[in-house]
Protein backbone atom coordinates (compact mmCIF):
# COMPACT_ATOMS: atom_id res chain seq x y z
CA UNK A 1 0.00 0.00 0.00
CA UNK A 2 1.02 3.57 -0.70
CA UNK A 3 3.04 5.65 1.95
CA UNK A 4 1.11 8.23 1.96
CA UNK A 5 2.53 10.56 4.97
CA UNK A 6 5.74 12.10 4.62
CA UNK A 7 6.70 11.80 8.27
CA UNK A 8 9.89 13.73 9.74
CA UNK A 9 10.67 10.62 12.13
CA UNK A 10 10.12 7.09 11.30
CA UNK A 11 7.29 5.54 12.11
CA UNK A 12 5.53 2.14 11.59
CA UNK A 13 3.88 1.62 7.95
CA UNK A 14 0.60 0.84 9.00
CA UNK A 15 0.77 4.69 10.13
CA UNK A 16 2.22 6.19 7.52
CA UNK A 17 -0.44 4.44 4.96
CA UNK A 18 -3.75 5.88 6.67
CA UNK A 19 -5.14 8.39 4.91
CA UNK A 20 -8.98 9.09 4.93
CA UNK A 21 -10.51 9.58 1.20
CA UNK A 22 -13.71 10.80 -0.23
CA UNK A 23 -13.42 8.72 -2.78
CA UNK A 24 -14.43 5.60 -1.88
CA UNK A 25 -15.30 2.39 -3.97
CA UNK A 26 -18.46 -0.02 -3.90
CA UNK A 27 -16.14 -2.89 -3.35
CA UNK A 28 -17.56 -5.34 -0.28
CA UNK A 29 -15.32 -5.97 2.91
CA UNK A 30 -15.48 -9.33 3.85
CA UNK A 31 -16.98 -9.86 7.33
CA UNK A 32 -14.19 -11.49 8.68
CA UNK A 33 -12.60 -7.80 7.82
CA UNK A 34 -15.63 -6.14 9.73
CA UNK A 35 -15.35 -8.52 12.07
CA UNK A 36 -10.94 -7.85 12.85
CA UNK A 37 -11.69 -4.41 12.94
CA UNK A 38 -14.28 -4.05 15.52
CA UNK A 39 -12.20 -6.93 17.53
CA UNK A 40 -9.40 -4.45 17.65
CA UNK A 41 -11.52 -1.59 18.50
CA UNK A 42 -12.47 -3.69 21.65
CA UNK A 43 -8.70 -4.00 22.54
CA UNK A 44 -8.48 -0.57 22.47
CA UNK A 45 -7.43 1.21 26.71
CA UNK A 46 -9.96 2.32 28.66
CA UNK A 47 -10.47 4.05 31.59
CA UNK A 48 -11.19 1.64 34.43
CA UNK A 49 -11.93 -0.65 31.37
CA UNK A 50 -14.67 0.73 31.17
CA UNK A 51 -14.96 0.09 27.49
CA UNK A 52 -17.45 3.43 26.96
CA UNK A 53 -17.94 2.54 23.74
CA UNK A 54 -20.76 1.18 21.54
CA UNK A 55 -20.71 0.99 17.69
CA UNK A 56 -23.85 1.31 15.38
CA UNK A 57 -23.07 -0.51 12.28
CA UNK A 58 -24.70 -1.00 8.69
CA UNK A 59 -23.76 -2.71 5.85
CA UNK A 60 -24.53 -2.54 1.76
CA UNK A 61 -25.74 -6.22 2.47
CA UNK A 62 -28.72 -4.40 4.10
CA UNK A 63 -29.54 -1.87 1.62
CA UNK A 64 -32.94 -0.35 4.01
CA UNK A 65 -30.22 -0.59 7.06
CA UNK A 66 -27.80 1.36 5.43
CA UNK A 67 -29.89 4.17 3.80
CA UNK A 68 -31.15 4.15 7.74
CA UNK A 69 -27.24 5.26 8.87
CA UNK A 70 -26.96 7.37 5.68
CA UNK A 71 -29.87 9.57 6.12
CA UNK A 72 -28.34 10.11 10.29
CA UNK A 73 -25.12 11.53 8.37
CA UNK A 74 -24.98 15.32 7.63
CA UNK A 75 -26.21 16.39 4.04
CA UNK A 76 -22.22 17.03 3.32
CA UNK A 77 -21.14 13.44 4.19
CA UNK A 78 -23.93 11.72 2.49
CA UNK A 79 -22.56 12.71 -0.70
CA UNK A 80 -19.48 10.78 -0.65
CA UNK A 81 -20.38 8.32 2.07
CA UNK A 82 -23.24 6.81 0.34
CA UNK A 83 -21.12 4.22 -1.73
CA UNK A 84 -19.14 3.43 1.10
CA UNK A 85 -20.17 -0.83 2.04
CA UNK A 86 -19.85 0.01 5.83
CA UNK A 87 -20.68 2.89 8.02
CA UNK A 88 -20.88 3.16 11.71
CA UNK A 89 -22.01 5.45 14.50
CA UNK A 90 -20.06 5.79 17.28
CA UNK A 91 -21.55 6.33 20.97
CA UNK A 92 -20.30 6.32 23.84
CA UNK A 93 -21.62 5.42 27.91
CA UNK A 94 -21.65 8.26 29.82
CA UNK A 95 -21.07 7.07 33.39
CA UNK A 96 -18.58 4.37 34.95
CA UNK A 97 -20.89 1.21 35.47
CA UNK A 98 -18.69 0.20 38.77
CA UNK A 99 -19.92 3.38 40.25
CA UNK A 100 -22.78 5.46 38.20
CA UNK A 101 -20.06 8.42 38.03
CA UNK A 102 -19.78 10.65 34.77
CA UNK A 103 -17.31 9.15 33.05
CA UNK A 104 -15.16 12.43 31.68
CA UNK A 105 -12.74 10.74 29.25
CA UNK A 106 -15.36 8.45 27.62
CA UNK A 107 -15.51 10.64 24.26
CA UNK A 108 -11.46 10.25 24.26
CA UNK A 109 -11.95 6.59 24.89
CA UNK A 110 -14.16 6.32 21.92
CA UNK A 111 -10.90 7.79 19.97
CA UNK A 112 -8.61 4.99 21.59
CA UNK A 113 -11.21 2.46 19.92
CA UNK A 114 -11.52 3.90 16.55
CA UNK A 115 -8.23 4.32 16.17
CA UNK A 116 -7.41 0.99 16.68
CA UNK A 117 -10.11 0.12 14.07
CA UNK A 118 -8.70 2.25 11.87
CA UNK A 119 -5.19 0.45 12.42
CA UNK A 120 -6.63 -2.55 11.61
CA UNK A 121 -8.64 -1.84 8.94
CA UNK A 122 -5.40 -0.22 7.47
CA UNK A 123 -3.45 -3.22 8.09
CA UNK A 124 -5.88 -5.10 5.76
CA UNK A 125 -5.59 -2.45 3.02
CA UNK A 126 -9.16 -0.80 3.80
CA UNK A 127 -9.34 2.77 4.78
CA UNK A 128 -11.29 4.53 7.30
CA UNK A 129 -13.16 7.91 7.01
CA UNK A 130 -14.23 9.57 10.73
CA UNK A 131 -17.09 12.10 10.51
CA UNK A 132 -18.12 14.48 13.32
CA UNK A 133 -20.95 15.01 11.41
CA UNK A 134 -23.86 12.88 12.15
CA UNK A 135 -27.21 14.31 13.28
CA UNK A 136 -26.88 13.13 16.85
CA UNK A 137 -30.53 14.00 17.86
CA UNK A 138 -31.77 12.04 14.92
CA UNK A 139 -29.74 9.00 15.26
CA UNK A 140 -30.68 8.77 18.93
CA UNK A 141 -34.32 8.69 17.25
CA UNK A 142 -33.91 6.03 14.69
CA UNK A 143 -31.90 3.61 16.35
CA UNK A 144 -32.91 4.08 20.39
CA UNK A 145 -30.81 5.40 21.90
CA UNK A 146 -31.51 5.59 25.49
CA UNK A 147 -30.31 8.06 28.20
CA UNK A 148 -26.67 7.97 29.52
CA UNK A 149 -25.46 7.38 25.85
CA UNK A 150 -24.23 9.79 23.54
CA UNK A 151 -24.07 10.02 20.18
CA UNK A 152 -20.70 11.27 18.91
CA UNK A 153 -19.14 10.07 15.62
CA UNK A 154 -19.45 8.11 12.47
CA UNK A 155 -17.01 5.60 10.51
CA UNK A 156 -17.08 4.91 7.15
CA UNK A 157 -15.28 1.97 6.55
CA UNK A 158 -14.01 0.18 2.71
CA UNK A 159 -11.49 0.41 0.06
CA UNK A 160 -10.09 3.89 -1.61
CA UNK A 161 -11.87 4.25 -5.37
CA UNK A 162 -9.16 4.42 -7.96
CA UNK A 163 -8.90 8.17 -8.10
CA UNK A 164 -10.05 7.87 -11.97
CA UNK A 165 -13.42 6.96 -10.98
CA UNK A 166 -13.77 9.47 -8.48
CA UNK A 167 -15.91 13.06 -9.14
CA UNK A 168 -13.56 15.58 -9.85
CA UNK A 169 -14.51 17.51 -6.51
CA UNK A 170 -13.81 14.39 -4.29
CA UNK A 171 -10.86 13.51 -6.37
CA UNK A 172 -9.32 17.09 -5.63
CA UNK A 173 -9.67 16.82 -2.03
CA UNK A 174 -8.11 13.46 -2.01
CA UNK A 175 -4.97 14.74 -3.55
CA UNK A 176 -4.12 17.71 -1.64
CA UNK A 177 -1.33 17.82 0.16
CA UNK A 178 -1.16 15.74 3.25
CA UNK A 179 0.32 18.41 6.26
CA UNK A 180 0.66 18.59 10.26
CA UNK A 181 2.10 20.70 12.54
CA UNK A 182 5.87 20.08 13.39
CA UNK A 183 6.46 18.27 16.78
CA UNK A 184 7.87 21.69 17.91
CA UNK A 185 4.24 23.08 17.95
CA UNK A 186 2.74 19.92 19.38
CA UNK A 187 5.15 18.63 22.31
CA UNK A 188 5.59 21.07 24.72
CA UNK A 189 8.15 21.31 27.59
CA UNK A 190 8.46 23.44 31.05
CA UNK A 191 5.96 25.55 29.91
CA UNK A 192 2.94 25.28 27.54
CA UNK A 193 3.86 26.83 24.11
CA UNK A 194 7.47 26.18 24.20
CA UNK A 195 9.20 23.07 22.70
CA UNK A 196 10.46 20.03 24.79
CA UNK A 197 14.25 19.61 24.47
CA UNK A 198 14.03 16.39 23.14
CA UNK A 199 11.80 17.55 19.72
CA UNK A 200 13.80 20.78 19.31
CA UNK B 1 7.05 -9.57 22.80
CA UNK B 2 3.81 -11.70 24.11
CA UNK B 3 0.29 -12.14 22.92
CA UNK B 4 -1.61 -10.73 25.91
CA UNK B 5 -4.64 -10.28 24.47
CA UNK B 6 -6.97 -13.54 23.68
CA UNK B 7 -9.12 -11.92 20.97
CA UNK B 8 -12.16 -13.77 19.42
CA UNK B 9 -10.89 -12.65 16.06
CA UNK B 10 -7.49 -12.42 14.71
CA UNK B 11 -6.38 -8.73 15.19
CA UNK B 12 -2.95 -7.24 14.01
CA UNK B 13 0.11 -8.61 16.44
CA UNK B 14 0.91 -5.05 18.08
CA UNK B 15 -3.13 -4.94 19.34
CA UNK B 16 -2.61 -8.17 20.79
CA UNK B 17 0.65 -7.20 22.58
CA UNK B 18 -0.81 -4.06 24.02
CA UNK B 19 -1.44 -3.54 27.37
CA UNK B 20 -1.22 -1.49 30.30
CA UNK B 21 1.22 -1.85 33.28
CA UNK B 22 0.99 -0.77 36.72
CA UNK B 23 5.09 -2.31 36.66
CA UNK B 24 7.13 -0.22 34.63
CA UNK B 25 10.74 -0.55 34.50
CA UNK B 26 13.40 2.02 35.43
CA UNK B 27 14.97 1.43 32.10
CA UNK B 28 15.79 5.19 29.72
CA UNK B 29 13.81 5.02 26.56
CA UNK B 30 15.81 6.42 23.74
CA UNK B 31 15.48 9.79 22.21
CA UNK B 32 14.28 8.28 18.99
CA UNK B 33 12.13 6.12 20.43
CA UNK B 34 10.18 9.70 21.92
CA UNK B 35 10.64 11.35 18.72
CA UNK B 36 8.81 8.35 16.72
CA UNK B 37 5.68 8.29 19.13
CA UNK B 38 4.65 11.60 19.32
CA UNK B 39 5.49 11.88 15.19
CA UNK B 40 2.88 8.59 15.05
CA UNK B 41 0.62 10.77 17.42
CA UNK B 42 0.76 13.68 15.13
CA UNK B 43 0.02 11.70 11.93
CA UNK B 44 -3.69 10.74 13.45
CA UNK B 45 -6.86 11.57 11.51
CA UNK B 46 -8.44 14.46 12.59
CA UNK B 47 -11.78 16.73 12.26
CA UNK B 48 -10.86 19.23 9.78
CA UNK B 49 -7.61 18.22 10.79
CA UNK B 50 -7.52 20.73 13.50
CA UNK B 51 -5.07 18.37 15.26
CA UNK B 52 -6.31 20.19 18.07
CA UNK B 53 -4.22 17.99 20.43
CA UNK B 54 -1.20 19.20 22.94
CA UNK B 55 1.43 17.24 24.43
CA UNK B 56 3.48 18.20 27.46
CA UNK B 57 6.55 16.21 27.55
CA UNK B 58 9.06 15.69 30.83
CA UNK B 59 11.71 12.60 31.08
CA UNK B 60 13.79 11.83 33.59
CA UNK B 61 16.67 13.19 32.08
CA UNK B 62 15.11 16.29 33.42
CA UNK B 63 14.84 15.53 37.36
CA UNK B 64 13.04 18.73 38.00
CA UNK B 65 10.74 18.74 35.27
CA UNK B 66 9.63 15.64 35.61
CA UNK B 67 9.37 15.81 39.64
CA UNK B 68 6.76 18.79 38.13
CA UNK B 69 4.65 16.88 36.00
CA UNK B 70 5.06 13.61 38.55
CA UNK B 71 3.11 15.91 40.94
CA UNK B 72 0.50 17.17 38.47
CA UNK B 73 -0.98 13.25 38.58
CA UNK B 74 -3.96 12.51 41.24
CA UNK B 75 -1.89 10.81 43.61
CA UNK B 76 -2.77 7.07 43.49
CA UNK B 77 -0.87 7.37 40.05
CA UNK B 78 2.21 9.23 41.46
CA UNK B 79 2.74 5.94 43.04
CA UNK B 80 3.72 3.48 40.46
CA UNK B 81 4.59 6.48 37.62
CA UNK B 82 7.47 7.91 39.45
CA UNK B 83 9.66 5.12 38.25
CA UNK B 84 8.52 5.46 34.55
CA UNK B 85 11.50 7.36 32.25
CA UNK B 86 8.77 9.94 30.26
CA UNK B 87 5.53 11.57 31.58
CA UNK B 88 3.07 13.31 29.22
CA UNK B 89 0.13 15.37 29.76
CA UNK B 90 -2.76 15.22 26.72
CA UNK B 91 -4.02 18.49 26.08
CA UNK B 92 -6.62 19.99 23.95
CA UNK B 93 -7.89 23.10 21.80
CA UNK B 94 -11.10 23.99 22.46
CA UNK B 95 -12.00 25.34 19.02
CA UNK B 96 -11.38 25.43 16.03
CA UNK B 97 -8.50 27.89 14.41
CA UNK B 98 -10.37 27.88 10.83
CA UNK B 99 -13.49 29.66 12.46
CA UNK B 100 -13.46 29.93 16.13
CA UNK B 101 -15.84 27.35 16.35
CA UNK B 102 -16.45 25.15 19.75
CA UNK B 103 -14.45 21.46 18.75
CA UNK B 104 -16.72 18.99 20.05
CA UNK B 105 -14.50 16.04 18.83
CA UNK B 106 -11.95 18.15 20.46
CA UNK B 107 -11.49 14.78 23.05
CA UNK B 108 -11.93 12.31 20.52
CA UNK B 109 -9.69 13.25 18.36
CA UNK B 110 -7.14 13.61 21.42
CA UNK B 111 -7.79 9.79 21.70
CA UNK B 112 -6.76 8.66 18.17
CA UNK B 113 -3.62 10.53 18.48
CA UNK B 114 -3.11 8.58 21.88
CA UNK B 115 -3.96 5.83 20.31
CA UNK B 116 -0.94 6.34 17.43
CA UNK B 117 1.04 7.09 19.94
CA UNK B 118 0.60 3.41 21.71
CA UNK B 119 0.87 1.93 18.57
CA UNK B 120 4.13 2.73 17.61
CA UNK B 121 5.54 2.82 20.98
CA UNK B 122 4.13 -1.43 21.48
CA UNK B 123 5.62 -1.94 18.11
CA UNK B 124 8.81 -0.80 19.20
CA UNK B 125 8.58 -3.11 22.40
CA UNK B 126 7.37 -0.29 25.00
CA UNK B 127 4.31 0.29 27.05
CA UNK B 128 1.92 2.81 27.53
CA UNK B 129 -0.12 3.48 30.79
CA UNK B 130 -2.99 6.16 29.90
CA UNK B 131 -4.31 8.38 32.75
CA UNK B 132 -7.10 10.26 33.32
CA UNK B 133 -6.23 11.08 36.99
CA UNK B 134 -4.38 14.52 36.37
CA UNK B 135 -5.09 17.49 38.46
CA UNK B 136 -6.40 19.65 35.50
CA UNK B 137 -6.10 22.90 37.38
CA UNK B 138 -2.53 22.25 39.20
CA UNK B 139 -1.84 21.37 35.10
CA UNK B 140 -2.82 24.10 34.04
CA UNK B 141 -1.17 26.85 36.61
CA UNK B 142 2.18 24.95 36.49
CA UNK B 143 2.28 24.63 33.02
CA UNK B 144 0.58 28.17 32.54
CA UNK B 145 -1.70 26.54 29.85
CA UNK B 146 -4.04 29.26 28.47
CA UNK B 147 -7.60 29.88 28.00
CA UNK B 148 -8.52 27.65 24.90
CA UNK B 149 -6.85 24.90 26.19
CA UNK B 150 -8.16 22.08 28.53
CA UNK B 151 -5.92 19.52 30.52
CA UNK B 152 -7.29 16.30 29.46
CA UNK B 153 -5.08 12.94 30.41
CA UNK B 154 -1.72 11.63 31.48
CA UNK B 155 0.57 9.11 29.60
CA UNK B 156 3.31 7.15 30.77
CA UNK B 157 5.46 5.51 28.59
CA UNK B 158 8.24 2.87 29.34
CA UNK B 159 9.32 -0.79 29.69
CA UNK B 160 7.48 -3.23 31.46
CA UNK B 161 9.27 -4.11 34.27
CA UNK B 162 10.52 -8.14 34.81
CA UNK B 163 7.33 -9.00 37.42
CA UNK B 164 9.85 -10.35 39.74
CA UNK B 165 10.65 -6.45 40.55
CA UNK B 166 7.27 -5.25 40.80
CA UNK B 167 5.64 -4.72 43.94
CA UNK B 168 3.51 -7.64 44.94
CA UNK B 169 0.22 -5.03 45.07
CA UNK B 170 1.50 -3.72 41.33
CA UNK B 171 2.17 -7.15 40.67
CA UNK B 172 -0.97 -8.62 41.17
CA UNK B 173 -2.87 -6.08 39.28
CA UNK B 174 -0.60 -6.76 36.00
CA UNK B 175 -1.09 -10.22 36.59
CA UNK B 176 -5.08 -10.21 36.66
CA UNK B 177 -6.92 -11.33 33.68
CA UNK B 178 -7.90 -8.66 30.85
CA UNK B 179 -11.23 -8.95 29.55
CA UNK B 180 -13.59 -7.39 26.80
CA UNK B 181 -17.25 -7.33 26.29
CA UNK B 182 -17.93 -9.55 23.42
CA UNK B 183 -18.67 -7.59 19.63
CA UNK B 184 -22.45 -8.86 20.40
CA UNK B 185 -22.39 -6.44 23.14
CA UNK B 186 -20.83 -3.62 21.56
CA UNK B 187 -21.48 -3.70 17.69
CA UNK B 188 -25.42 -2.88 17.54
CA UNK B 189 -27.83 -3.26 14.44
CA UNK B 190 -31.23 -1.65 13.65
CA UNK B 191 -31.76 -0.95 17.34
CA UNK B 192 -29.71 0.15 20.28
CA UNK B 193 -28.78 -3.21 22.22
CA UNK B 194 -29.20 -5.52 19.41
CA UNK B 195 -26.29 -7.17 17.99
CA UNK B 196 -25.48 -6.61 14.39
CA UNK B 197 -25.93 -9.80 12.33
CA UNK B 198 -22.54 -9.64 11.61
CA UNK B 199 -21.20 -10.06 14.69
CA UNK B 200 -23.64 -12.63 15.75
Amino acid sequence: MEQRNDTRYPVHEVITQRWSPYGFSDRAVRREDVLSVFEAASWAASSFNEQPWRFMLATKENPAEFEKMLGCLVEANQGWAKVVPVLSIGITKSTFTRNDKPNRVALHDLGLAAANLTFEATARGLCVHQMGGVDREKTREVYNVPDGYEVQTAIAIGYAADPQDVPEALRERDAGPRTRRPLTETVFGGTFGEPAAEVR
